[in-house]
């Protein structure tokens, strides 16, 4: 009896642990398809030349970055000696503090002289194809000879940004940051050092970019919603890579005026009102917009992008979709510390 | 036998005993006599009005410092909107990376005005007695609005600088600064929130201070006859207290000039050519000299001050052990990092 029933017992047993084990199996199974489906579909696919901003940029073969070179250049940005007034630095158009820009339409400089572009933001310039709106210089080292010399900008001869940097005691600083060099003290250097310094200006870990990375709750439905319109309505076909732009040109003949872009560059009329393509990493931050600065919200700019460059009215609702989406574009910004700036009597 | 024996030994032992402990306490009363003598007198007897540089400034009860009105004053010290060309901002003339000041005779501000003076310094102003060298402000919450009004400096009305500071988005740092204000944004409170800013712009630990703590060991020869040139020919009659200066008024009329200086204040004849006494603090790194800067190095200020207000003619050697001296008073600068500023459309 108790035998036949203990048997019995463990059938039944036996039986409710194979249901339950293929109960078990088939819910686990469910929910790690449904997670690979998490995985494998986001609720937007992004654009596959969209990138995720690096956290680091790269150094060139001829300017690697040690903390020596690194505090040259961030001395050197901060320097208003480097402009003829003595007041105007770098940062005073590029501000570490507002986004690496001056939120002005066109800069000012020298003389109050104001300069016919808008000032591009700094920070992560170092991953931009090319340098300036019309791309003239390939590299940040080339770029920063530019606005020291310029004439409604920092307005010095390298001679003359050399020997003040000289009188008020750089050399040990270029001597340090350039321990190979015969003579450390050039304005290649200095040009280097910049760089140097500009390649720690890197903003990552935008909501963006985690979303690329497979954190797929963390946008919107607004934000999503705003990717999907960017993307089929032609904006990513230039707006792409790590920065959603900075990597290739194209025409922009919606402003009318004097400035021709590239052909003044090439000198190949076909290059007439191309410009560089906008970056757009924190692009909520970097206002006013375009080339001349003469789009003073981010509304604006994609209404007049739409209409423009891709032959659309988006309307009111799409604008500010579009608008959500690159708000995600915002990323951390490094802590810069005011540098200590050479300040020893040399005659 | 034995025990007279033991009893010799025993009192030679005793005896023995008794000498060494009377030697060993003369010892240890000599050298115990001399580390006081060394507490007592030092190389040479600090004038009785020097002072230790406190390392924290005191508040005034009307404007207590919080982490959210010192980050407001941060900003404002940095934000170049604060001037009619939106280039120049306090840290323009008053550079933290460069012991807060411009190292110009004078300095420049709007439309490349030059100010009849020369900028002083930031660091240690809390620790002023009067701010500004003719002392027209008794503190930091009155100096402050003066530069931004100043024709020669920014060159706005206290109405636009709050109306640029409300159209970029301060209005919430203002209100997050003074909660107790029923209407905390206002010109006066700006003025708070850069004097509380300010006052964490001190400068303490300098070898100088340590030697008044009693580490006597820390100036050289050079510097400590440096001091007693200092003291014994007058320089410390005017030039005490915390900051070696910047706490009484004294006649210095070997500028010749339209500035009248403390007269102007005060409507007094008495008070013709009166100045601030310099505070000589970091006095090494604050070149140039006078409230006109016109002695370019430190040596020609000593030699200056000698014959022009103590009636000495300091010789070479001299000159040299006084500066010696002085450089010892450069402390310890805070790290200041580059605010984030505001920059939101506010319509």
């Amino acid at each position: 009896m108790y035998p036949a029933l203990i048997n019995f017992s463990r059938i039944k047993t036996v039986s409710l642990l194979v249901l339950g084990c293929v109960f078990l199996s088939f819910t686990l199974f469910t929910s790690c398809q449904q997670d690979e489906e998490d995985i494998a579909r986001p609720p937007v696919t992004p654009h596959p030349l969209f990138e995720v901003l690096p956290a680091e940029a790269e150094d060139p073969e001829y300017n690697i970055r040690t903390p020596e070179r690194i505090d040259l250049g961030h001395k050197l940005f901060f320097e208003p000696k480097l402009s003829r007034s003595g007041v105007i630095s770098c940062n005073t158009c590029h501000v570490v503090g507002a986004a690496g820009v001056d939120h002005r339409a066109q800069a000012i400089g020298e003389g109050a002289r104001v300069g016919p572009r808008n000032s591009p933001t700094v920070f992560n310039a170092a991953f931009l194809k090319a340098q300036f709106w019309d791309g003239r210089a390939a590299t940040l080292e080339e770029q920063a000879k530019g606005p020291i010399q310029a004439h409604v900008e920092m307005d010095l001869t390298p001679e003359e940004a050399m020997e003040r940097l000289r009188r008020t005691g750089y050399e040990p600083y270029f001597a340090a940051a350039f321990p190979e060099y015969d003579e450390p003290f050039t304005f290649d250097n200095l040009a280097k050092a910049l760089a140097a310094f500009q390649r720690t200006l890197v903003t990552p870990g935008s909501r963006f970019d985690h979303y690329l990375e497979g954190n797929h709750d963390i946008l919107t439905e607004d934000e999503l919603a705003g990717m999907l319109l960017f993307q089929e309505n032609g904006c990513a076909s230039c707006h792409h890579g790590p920065l959603l732009g900075g990597n290739m040109f194209s025409e922009f003949s919606h402003i009318a005026g004097d400035d021709i872009g590239r052909e003044a560059v090439t000198g190949y009329e076909g290059d007439r009102f191309v410009f560089r393509v906008a970056p757009l990493r924190n692009v909520e931050k970097t206002f006013p917009y375009f080339h001349d600065g003469s789009a003073e919200t981010l509304e604006d700019a994609v209404s007049i992008m739409g209409s423009a460059q891709l032959g659309r009215t988006f309307n009111d609702d799409e604008v500010y979709l579009i608008v959500s989406f690159l708000k995600t574009l915002t990323g951390e910004f490094p802590m810069v510390p005011h540098p200590a700036l050479p300040r020893t009597r040399v005659d």
